[in-house]
């Protein structure tokens, strides 16, 4: 097997850094401190790891300035770490190559004669694409990914394995997509009739802008009428469900297993921490963050950080808080009381509430 | 591309609705009252939409009677809209076709000899269709999808792409899968012995009764000796999971992200809000609603609304209420201390909790 | 259809059982105490289920010693009832023969050349197997399954229809996965500059150790530099999302649609329940048993019983608990105060809290 490697040189041009040390020192991979090796670069920017960073084996370290003295070893001084680690990762990604002159579609995939293949595009085994389908420049379609009828793909968008688009959804450019993700089935409307429901065709589309993340099996419906529309810069995580007519504001974070219900609107640079819900027609300002299995059934206008749930706790004690949490209305009353008692004891007037 | 177009007077025959307006004027699809244009059908249901009312451009507007005379443009007057709409909106859906006289097999499709396909039956690219299966007339197997041995999909059942049945499953008429649907895979069915876990084979099946609707990327576990069994009408929303052997009664509808564990019993005409979860070996009677997000951990017997959780508040107001959640049973102590000692200061007795 | 059965007698020396009766009896299958029938094998493991026993047509009992004189049938005695119905279950799985001398490659699967498939392995129709990838002995890849660049499947491992592998992961021995897993996605990682999100590069793998079940529609993720790993006898249920560099131990249980955020490792012999959600780097001990839907927001460092969350109760009187929990800061100040009034009137101090 080759074996990528860089010189210490290259990678501080490559992400801006000043260099201390051996300029010519061969570099095959990154990895934390505590593994890296002779011929592995590392990073220090989260400072709960600093203690590791006297002891690191690692060929070089991407640091602070202010750690720079630290270091026992070559550096790359930097002014955010961590953002030169992101960069830097991507010279080791293993990627299936997009030939940019032609394009590749594999004898297994099933290519309707009126999609639209720009040049440069891969198509991997066993994918559909389906009639009236656009797939622009750069494009990599995963093996046995279905793409409906009139979708477009825009340019150097990947789709790993087994995506799913129905049809008349639009990706933009620069997109990634990952495998068991579906994308532009039907929202749930039912009209109900009598005890039973009565299905709303799903007209709209999906409009996912440019540069969004979508992880692996995460669904995105099509909406009832207007688009679900994913705005640029968006990352979602995995297992993500997101509703019929939702928006999500440019750069805003998901993590995984959340589930955003129909029609709500969530701002720019939002983070959503993972498994929370959020109830229907609400609206989320710019800015808001919420922590992880929140709860939202009201709209949040003003920025700032939000949460709700009750953290874990042995499981008797939880069995008391419980308990007692049913009986605050009895506690209110008999403090009421209480109050009550006091004052005809005592004429004085105590401070009100 | 070309247009579907109806006549308001065959719109309004197709809803039996009363029309005060031009019969002839063409409508080309529908749009909310803020979006509608001159050739395009709204609605109004929800009565706070009725401020967009006066100022729409709709060419027309489905509308109860006591809205007819505000209705600034042609007007069709219905007594339920919301089903109006839903009724009328399928005749702009998208939907593959399906030769009711031929049967279409994808020449990349994989069915094996000893399955049997009705006539009128498509079966699109990359699908593979086990041996035992029976197809009737009018399903729509999508592409990509994968059939097990001896299932059994009853008449005009649509399968989105990239649906998997294991064997032995039973789908109803007139249903709808959406892709990444996952039925008949194994509950989650071990015996613990010596701190390791002995798989229990899954020896049932999953019957789908007719007119459900299985929402994307929902997974629904065959059972262990008797089957899963979903009732007709049932519409389930995306990601939802099914434990082996949950029955769910007809017309039950439940939102996404929802989880129903082994064993539980769903009645007939529940609401089921999203990312809630039940317990398993429960009983939930008939129509009960659950609001977003409630853990059900006991059987609900008479019908109503449920509800569990704690909302979103502000982060630092939420630390305060769980600290404070934690602090309960002292607070309930010191209470009883307090009234203790107004009793012995003051013996006219306080009045009983 | 042909019938699969066996006499008694071989079942009970199968399990290792005592048989009182009729060892000729012909056994075509198992289930429940209530439903079996007169050639069919039931067992009581649950005591709930001991008012069954009497009433039983079941043509044989699996029963534990002290059940023997109520069984009204033949009795198979065993210690262990419920492991011995484990055992037994599996002599009426259906499940797709391995030839072990020969590979059966469908002809419509697609084996990268670069490929090494040992003999004894099936690959179903659909299949696409990437270059670089090991498949072992005995292996079943099922239909539509994508097996990415440098996989390793370990010896009589199973993967059900249209699983997702990316590249380098790397399966062990005897391993069920479900349909609609995707394993080796990437990590959510990206560095946050200047409100955009920059993706890091997740060049880590996911290695899944010998005997782990993982149920339909979970996701795991690749590590960002390290791996992700869950030991040998880990069972995962549906709708799991383990994330980026978590470690689940030996002999852990989850059940459905849990989610494990970034780099917490997870002990050995956990019970985990359905829809819990374990936040990101935290230790979670040997031995701890979380109840279903429970919020881990810190690490759990002891084994026993956890717990989070507010049960159900009807909506009315959840909205009253709600309510006052936002109040329960000024029900501990109108407590303070009353205690302040009693210590002004009474000198006789009241105990401390």
């Amino acid at each position: 097997m080759s074996v990528t490697q860089y010189s210490l040189a290259y990678l501080a041009e490559f992400i801006g850094a000043e260099l201390r040390g051996d300029d010519s020192l061969q570099i095959q991979g990154i990895a934390t401190l505590q593994n890296a090796g002779a011929d592995q670069l590392s990073f220090l920017a989260n400072p709960a790891y600093e203690k590791y960073l006297p002891e690191t084996r690692a060929g070089a370290v991407i640091v602070h300035a202010r750690f720079a003295d630290k270091c026992p070893t070559n550096a790359l001084i930097h002014e955010n770490p961590y953002l030169a680690y992101a960069k830097l990762s991507h010279l080791w990604e293993k990627r299936c190559s997009v030939d940019s002159q032609s394009t590749q579609i594999h004898p297994s995939a099933v290519v309707d004669p009126k999609a639209v293949l720009e040049s440069g595009v891969l198509i991997s085994a066993g994918a559909v694409i389906a009639a009236g389908v656009v797939i622009k420049q750069g494009v990599v379609v995963g093996a046995n990914c279905v793409i409906g009828e009139d979708c477009v793909i825009g340019e150097n968008t990947r789709l790993s394995a087994n995506v799913t688009l129905y049809h008349g959804v639009s990706l933009g450019k620069r997109c990634i997509i990952h495998s068991g993700v579906v994308i532009g089935s039907d929202g749930f409307g039912f009209a109900p009739v009598n005890g039973q429901w009565v299905k709303i065709a799903q007209l709209g589309g999906v409009i996912i802008e440019d540069n969004v993340e979508i992880g692996a099996n995460t669904t995105i419906d099509r909406g009832a009428l207007d688009d679900t529309v994913i705005e640029q810069g968006v990352i979602l995580d995995n297992q993500i469900q997101v509703a019929h007519n939702v928006r999500i504001g440019q750069n805003t974070a998901i993590a995984a297993c959340s589930a955003i219900a129909g029609s709500t609107v969530i701002g720019r640079n939002c983070i959503i921490g993972g498994a929370s819900g959020i109830a229907g027609h609400l609206t989320i300002a710019d800015g808001v963050h919420i922590t992880a299995m929140t709860m939202v059934i009201k709209s949040l206008t003003e920025p700032g950080v939000y949460s709700s749930g009750t953290g874990v706790q042995p499981n008797s004690k939880w069995r008391k808080s419980i308990a007692r949490l049913r009986q605050l209305d009895k506690m209110a009353d008999r403090i009421k009381r209480l109050e009550q008692a006091i004052q005809e004891n005592n004429p004085q007037p105590a401070k009100d509430e």
